[in-house]
């Protein structure tokens, strides 16, 4: 038997939709890791096809063409043992759907051809477990392990088969696994656990396309190592890296492949955002010297700001943008969003603009100034007041004819109605006009807490071609700001006035910032109260909400700071007036603008897009949430009912 | 045994989200069933949660709510027996997403409890077959019977098991199936088939929410009947009304509710998009002597018409939108909206807004006044010219400052950019404008040929708050037009002028329709080039085309005009041309741009949004598709390549 094995680690950037780039990367890295002595090179899940391509898989031409860049890796698979994830066609059975029969697989290819073929009815391995959660849609598209089980009349646990390689003369078994195989806590199968124990895999290799999400890497390691420990095989696992996107969402994928010995410790890794060949030697002894590594956490704001910055370049690069326009109010979330893309692009391309109209204050215009001034790009002063005067005149002085009633009439403009035509005036007006003539694109600097409500514009501030910050919760992208100018620049790029001055749209008087006033979101509560609504797995509803107001337990479940609610509502009856209110607008009017909203770059564990589906149904309130706010009025004064 | 039964269709219009109003109709129908008599009601799969809900399901409150009103329909069912379809939650277990265990479930009550406990692990049945294909996201929810047999090591035949009730003294064994599971065609599991002959039911319940596509409910009775009379037990089939969304599409639910007997001839249905609750009369004996029906033909325009009216009419009432804008430009797009919309709604609602600008020939702002007039509903004429020039004259004659280059910049319009501003100056700053004021909203009137390849612009003409004709090709428009002036108006209200003149965006002296000239596309030929990408079930890609082009099948493939490829392509030069550049748009800049795209409302066998998931992947052209090209641009002269 073999004493030691050197895996090349093949963190690959993933064009996703494009075989041919994938399949030369891979032409190129195999080649890389021979030259490197490895006995092994492995590549991601979908490494030819890429992952999330919506319904391209629809198309036989494109399945064709996965094949036919499959067999060119296959042939190239001379003096090293190949292992790469594609899409597999049973051209002879049906999916579902009706359509052709497709894999999520696992190839293991040796001397010019695929082995495992003589022990199980395809010469690769069949995903199992496929996810359909989250922004996850395997089961649209791919016939999994366990159907196939289902379909043959055999358990799938004996459908579980090793590859077996033969290594420098040694035979050596190897247990394929496809991402979601290795999570497999809440599914009545592990297929981890069944290859190492039940089959006798000696190695068990987990490729994967696993998108980043805030802290998910350590929970994987934790998932993971938790399982080699138990069943004592080592493991390989290798991520891809770039960025892939379902339309609505767009995510980056952190790589951050990781070697585990038989104890589970981890003994090499690939740093994450980066592609990588890394080849890496695992000792087969029964006990192994390396010492341990730790990976490191990513879970902060340095992991935010990574995936952002990683995000946004790749999603330039992807999309073809060079050059960006952004809309700078002097406010924090558009000078964050400058901020960042100051770091991706050259100052010349970057064109940064500032639109007061009659409600900007000096001050604001102030800080835009400077901000553009300390991040050293292009800028612009465009005053959207004459513009929005001349709407406001043609509208309200054009007569409408009225054969009804053959009369004329004229339309009336209440303030609510100008503070959107300014808005809009600002994106689809300027915004957009300037970025199609300096020959780019322009921002959406929204963040989560706006998008929950609908507190933006719709073609107004919520237009734009990526909506980057748009994952991030209010204090989270003021977490952002000062992580930028402490960590990654160094100065005070970010004026310190943009942190201090309350938020504001500065749309009207009421929003006049020089005297405090500002939006209606208390960010320090409603961040957090939005995020139940969102993120928590089993989401919060109103009648949630209340039953942990009720029993003083609200600050605990939300996350929030113990006391501010009592703080912010003197009474029960204010409590459920603002509760309403939101959730109203989250499950009412913002659904409507989320439907046309730009594309959400995701950190998060759920963004808005495709991993937070939803319908234009209206607001509900259950049977038992009318119940306890009943309960609740009675004990309050009837005047504040 | 019974002789005959009577049974009522529950064809109820469900109220997506809203199991309070559900319920409360569900209460009526059971009193009004009593009433006349009826042995036995019937209604539509999840009749109190609804069906297309997004994530309301991970909302352990929601399904809290639809509990307690399942328990006030059990409760109601007393001297009848009552069938519904409800989410049916183990609280005890988990899905494999690690949430609660949900069931998509068909409940049947009787003396005010629920039956079918007795040979079943739950007193309800359970959906066998998911769909996860179209806009079905079943498997993201619902754990279904083939899964939970699978966790039981049981064959999911043995657990298909009849619900034995009680009528009039005569047992009765109920087969109770939900919507796909009579679809099983693709499937290895017939549960239709095994409840009949397997497991003894004498009449089969299939209660749907399955929603309107054109000509499906034709397919839906051959498939029915088909396996009905296979079987030779009668089937109740129960659809739901009303419409639901998954945000980016909008679907009707056209009821069609119909009862088969033992032949699997119609011997009752009730009509389309009507909520009805209809007693039938079903004879158990072995020789019926109803005379059988025939189910009407739903692929016409007069179907279409019928679905998008009922569309619009429900989308407004479940939005609140009760006030419309229609910009009106004299083509024929925004004239069939007007002319759909003023059948919907009073005429003093409905605002006709002409806008104006250099290019807008004096031919067409006649027709649009025209159409206004014929309609009779509210008119305006908006002009843009001043509003585009000021804009244009900000954009250039402000200067930008470059601090990299210590110079000042100026930025340069092109006439591709002038275009643009025109559209967005009529919807960002005129509609969006004049439909806040007016209290209303403002449709989106792209047709389906359009979105395909980005023919509109980006909050410009493809804004708006639902685009009703947006799952239609440009010649269906036309066939639409003609049906509504001859069969719904019975006079010209379009005018023909409209019908005549080319299309155009009239937005550059390229398009001024005086002149003949207009759109790029050859809609006779590209309406069905662009269906074969998108509409045909293994979606044709510019390889396929070319494959059809070489071997003269491609007007047989994709159903255009037979000879009209080679008049309009003079060499295969031009054929590739045309094709790399559609293609190229479609699933490039266009796929930007239905991101933000309103949602449509569906009519064909797949409308975008979510039938048609879509990642911003870069246009790709397979590996055989570059070398067909090259064999076929060998044999066109060099100048013509």
């Amino acid at each position: 038997m073999l004493a030691e094995l050197k895996i090349a680690l093949g963190q690959m950037q993933v064009i996703p939709g494009h075989p041919d780039q994938n399949a030369r990367k891979m032409l190129d890295m195999i080649q890389e890791a021979r030259e490197q002595g490895a006995h092994l090179v492995v590549f991601p899940e979908m490494a030819i096809p890429g992952y999330l391509l919506g319904d391209t898989w629809e198309q036989t031409a494109f399945l064709r063409d996965c094949a036919y860049y499959g067999q060119q890796i296959v042939r190239a698979a001379r003096d090293i043992c190949v292992v790469f994830g594609n899409v597999a066609v049973d051209w002879q059975k049906k999916n579902e759907d009706g359509r052709v029969r497709k894999y999520n697989a696992c190839f293991v290819a040796q001397d010019g051809r695929l082995v495992g073929g003589d022990n199980f009815i395809y010469p690769f391995r069949i995903k199992t477990l496929q996810p359909n959660y989250r922004e996850f849609d395997d089961s649209r598209h791919f016939y999994s392990l366990r159907q196939l089980a289902q379909e043959l009349a055999c358990p799938v646990e004996e459908m579980l088969q090793p590859v077996e390689v033969v290594i420098d003369g040694s035979k050596l078994r190897l247990g394929c696994l496809l991402c979601e195989d290795g999570w497999s806590d809440d599914y009545a199968v592990r297929p981890m656990e069944v290859l190492a124990r039940r089959a006798g895999a000696q190695l068990l290799l987990n490729i994967s396309t696993s998108p980043y999400t805030r802290g998910k890497n350590q929970k994987r390691h934790r998932v993971f190592s938790r399982q080699v420990a138990g069943c004592g095989v080592p493991l390989v696992y290798v991520n891809s890296v770039g960025i892939q996107n379902n339309g609505k969402t767009v995510y980056t994928f952190d790589g951050f492949s990781t070697l585990y010995d038989r104890r589970g410790a981890v003994t090499d890794y690939v740093p994450p955002f980066q592609e990588e060949l890394r080849v890496v030697t695992l000792s087969l002894q029964a006990e192994a010297g390396t010492a341990p590594k730790t990976l490191p956490p990513d879970d902060g704001i340095d992991s935010i700001y990574r995936a952002l910055h990683y995000g946004i370049r790749n999603f330039l690069a992807a999309t073809g943008i060079s050059r960006v326009v952004i809309g700078i109010s002097g406010g924090i979330d558009s000078a964050v969003s400058a901020a960042l893309y100051a770091r991706v692009m050259p100052p010349g391309d970057l064109l940064l603009v500032n639109m007061p109209g009659r409600y900007n204050s000096a001050t604001t215009r102030g800080l835009a100034a400077q901000l553009a001034e300390n991040l050293g790009c292009l800028y612009t002063v465009l005053p959207i007041q004459e513009a929005v005067d001349y709407t406001v005149k043609q509208l309200t002085q054009t007569p409408v004819q009225d054969p009804v009633h053959g009369r004329q009439l004229f339309l009336n403009i209440t303030p609510p109605v100008t503070e959107n035509i300014q808005a809009r005036d600002r994106s689809a007006r300027l915004l957009a006009g300037i970025a199609a003539a300096f020959g780019g694109g322009f921002t959406c600097n929204a963040n989560k807490s706006e998008l929950t409500v609908g507190y933006a514009t719709l073609y107004g501030d919520q237009a734009g071609f990526l909506a980057a910050l748009a994952d991030l919760w209010k204090h989270q992208v003021y977490e952002l700001a000062a992580y930028l100018n402490q960590q990654v620049y160094g100065r005070m790029v970010i004026p310190q006035g943009i942190m201090d001055i309350v938020p504001s749209a500065e749309l009207s008087p009421e929003q006049a910032v020089d005297e405090g006033k500002g939006d209606p979101l208390v960010y320090p509560y409603h961040d957090y109260l939005f995020r139940a609504f969102m993120e928590h797995w089993n989401r919060a509803t109103p009648e949630d909400i209340l039953e942990w107001y009720m029993h003083g337990v609200l600050e605990e479940k939300i996350g929030c700071r113990p006391g501010l609610p009592g703080e912010i509502f003197p009474t029960a009856a204010h409590f459920i007036a603002d509760l309403e209110r939101w959730w109203t607008l989250y499950t009412g009017l913002a659904v409507a603008k989320r439907i046309q909203a730009p594309p959400v770059l995701a950190v998060s564990r759920r963004a808005y897009g495709f991993d937070h589906r939803e319908a234009q149904n209206r607001p509900y309130f259950t049977a038992r949430y009318r119940q306890l706010k009943e309960q609740l009025l009675k004990n309050c004064p009837p005047a504040e009912r």
